[in-house]
């Protein structure tokens, strides 16, 4: 027969056995924390009519799309889980109660220029709030609390949360009479960690043709930095001046107001001027958020306030507030980093059960037992020798191996290595199993990220 | 601006919030039991080289295959996880530990004609075992185990794992000379269930070709039914005239012997010579699962051995035996036939607080104790009238609802009412915290399926 080379397409993350342990891990915390903070999980088709899903029009991404035709279907995959959302909630509006409050894990898919680290098909981890026609700010100073809580359990310690306000930004540039121009800006900003404060002026001065005194303006509002009180003191000092600025000002106050009752330290948090994410979507506070020691991998959860989800589907006025982690890349950056803790267990099983009798029946029925008591258990199942089988358990990792022979089955105990320390003991199942399950917890307490 | 209606594709599964918690807990059941049977989670790509997909080459399914070209490239959607599975096992052959346990819960792609309760996209939820070369009965024999515990976990306990062997109907109709139309055959036969004896008779006389003499043989043999002893003695008559045969009821044995060690009531396994499976797929034990108070479904849970994983892939030889549960077409039955439990909690969240006072930092503070006690809580964020707010917590059917004013504030306690019972309390935090984890326990014990 002609063979066919089997291979994964570029672009598109396979993982080994123990690392998709791993993203297990990850995304079971997603879950988890995502449920804490009340949020309902949803999941919907990664296919959908390129009318819909293309409803905004392209833009820079629309070459990117995945969009071909079955039957005489013009259909896309889906690209974020922003546009879904949308469609979800103009579509089920009756049957849905305001404030709506989902997470989505699905992956997404564009068709980038294939390179390392850059991933056509990938995992998004999504959280909004959609509000009917309004949604507090309260909503919107809970996001970094979740931020905080989501990356704390993954282990993380060292990152911060990185917050402003587009209208605070918008109400500066009006100020300077530069509010046509103030995209432009923007972007020119956005480079600010990149290029330097210098290269920033220059920018300013020579291609958005701003005065020297403009440029110096803007240069020292975005180098307003330090703890929230500071920030928000020299901010207070261009008050007045402008609705939109002082509305945005208002807002970062609410937003930074309660953050200790929230549980968010002040080291994993800070005002940052110089955020702006993206320039026609969001249109309040916005969020990134970085890694302290990694920060050339940039934002690994951003997000922001919107005012109008659904505007190409429903005349209603459905705002929002969310943020989104990359989770393929954040994992592939992760694991290239080595901040993945090898050390928890990734096996399949916890116990691996080597028969030692040409009857299994008192293994299966052993095998059972341990089940029952929760215990994820393998049955080796091949007739091979004894040094074969260990070596199995060797390569699999599985923590524990149970043995079973006709000395262990005549007394009613079974034998049990734990094959990280060596240590054999041979006693009755209950008091086995209880063992076995102090050992995992101990073996499954650290977290899943560790920072070095 | 111009709307795009929005509208889900025909044949794509999108719940609403509540029905998504019901399939969220039936997959985090099928997670669990297939990880205490040793099984490793995997994730494949949803898109694959055509090339590589359709290596086999199309079949019947290849008109219902999403391809499309992406640049250069040729690519499908998947259309089961099989193949995926067969194209990791030969491309990461040399870094997997055999026999290779593998589990996959994903979406699969299929353009069928639309109709009602068949779906395009859909979840299937699958355990493998691959070996290397061989792989022992012994694998077959624990099969029935894990559909048992899976479906009782689910809260079935009225169905039937139904096996067969195809080497005891292969060796069959070799001793009836019959070997060559053996496939038409038990395509013929497998519509017993639907048309009745009389029916099949006339079919394997008249389309088949047989004689009345070798179709009463057929008939005879495929209404053996019985116990597993009674059917196993019944076979006992037919052996020692054909190798194959006699092979497949020393597998059928090994099946059947354990099945009391490992787990399985009698009253949820028959042996069914009916059973067939695909063509040329199986080449030993095959399983099929069936409600007994609704046959009308088929087989809700099926697979079998078979010889040759990858044979399209790799001159290695990686015998399996795996099965599949259609997860998306099980679900939207269960929920047509109202066999799902909507009497467990599908709120987002445990506890909905909500303030009392103009300053919500009390609030967000309790939200965040609670959130870290563990229980999923969400702070009510809009300033409405009080009706609103516990309207609100109504249509979420949220369990239970924590109000915090100025009152509990001074006294450092909380008022909490539980929402079905309409009981309320005033306690310290912890007090209330003990309770609403006790009523969670309580509501959250039912299973997710309900049989009447």
């Amino acid at each position: 027969m002609e063979r066919i080379k089997p291979r994964t397409l570029s672009g598109f993350m396979e993982l080994l056995p123990p690392r998709q342990q791993q993203m297990e891990r990850i995304m079971a915390i997603l879950r988890r924390t995502y449920g804490l903070y009340g949020f309902t999980p949803l999941d919907t088709p990664l296919i959908e009519s390129s009318e819909v899903l293309l409803a905004k029009g392209g833009g820079d991404t629309e070459k990117q799309i995945y969009r071909f035709t079955k039957g005489d279907a013009d259909l896309s995959l889906r690209f974020d889980l922003t546009v879904p959302l949308a469609k979800y909630v103009a579509l089920h509006y009756n049957e849905l109660v305001f404030p709506f409050r989902r997470y989505q894990i699905g992956k997404v898919y564009r068709g980038e220029r294939a390179q390392r680290g850059r991933f056509r098909e990938f995992y998004q981890a999504d959280i909004d709030v959609i509000g009917d026609g309004k949604l507090d700010i309260l909503n919107e100073a809970e996001i970094p609390a979740i931020i905080y809580e989501t990356f704390t359990a993954l282990g993380l310690r060292r990152f911060c949360i990185r917050v402003n306000n587009r209208k605070i930004l918008n109400g500066f540039y009006a100020m300077l009479s530069l509010a046509d121009k103030s995209g432009e800006i923007m972007r020119t900003v956005d480079k600010l960690d990149k290029i330097g404060a210098e290269k920033v002026r220059a920018l300013l001065t020579d291609e958005c043709a701003l005065s020297p005194a403009q440029s110096d303006e803007i240069l020292r509002f975005i180098a307003i930095s330090g703890d929230n009180d500071t920030v928000l003191r020299a901010l207070d000092g261009y008050a007045g001046r402008n609705e939109i600025f002082d509305a945005g000002l208002a807002e970062l106050k609410a937003v930074t107001a309660h953050l200790a009752a929230f549980g968010v330290p002040a080291e994993n948090f800070a005002v940052d001027l110089t955020i702006a994410r993206g320039l026609d979507y969001y249109t309040g506070t916005v969020y990134e958020t970085t890694l302290t020691d990694h920060p050339e991998i940039g934002s690994v959860c951003s997000g922001g306030r919107y005012d109008n989800l659904a505007e190409y589907y429903t005349d209603r006025q459905l705002p929002g507030v969310g943020i989104s982690i990359g989770l393929t890349r954040l994992f592939y950056v992760l694991s290239e980093q080595g901040l993945l803790n090898d050390a928890l267990p990734s096996a399949p099983a916890d116990v691996l059960i080597l028969p030692m009798t040409e009857n299994v029946g008192a293994a299966a029925s052993l095998a059972t037992q341990l089940r029952r008591a929760g215990l994820r258990t393998q049955l080796y199942t091949e007739g091979k020798k004894f040094k074969a089988k260990m070596s199995y358990a060797d390569k699999l990792g599985v923590p524990y191996v149970v043995f079973l022979g006709e000395d262990e089955i005549a007394k009613g105990e079974i034998s049990c290595k734990d094959m990280s320390s060596g240590e054999q003991i041979t006693a009755p199942l209950d008091a086995v199993a209880a063992q076995i399950k102090a050992g995992l917890a101990r073996k499954n307490s650290g977290a899943v990220i560790l920072e070095k």
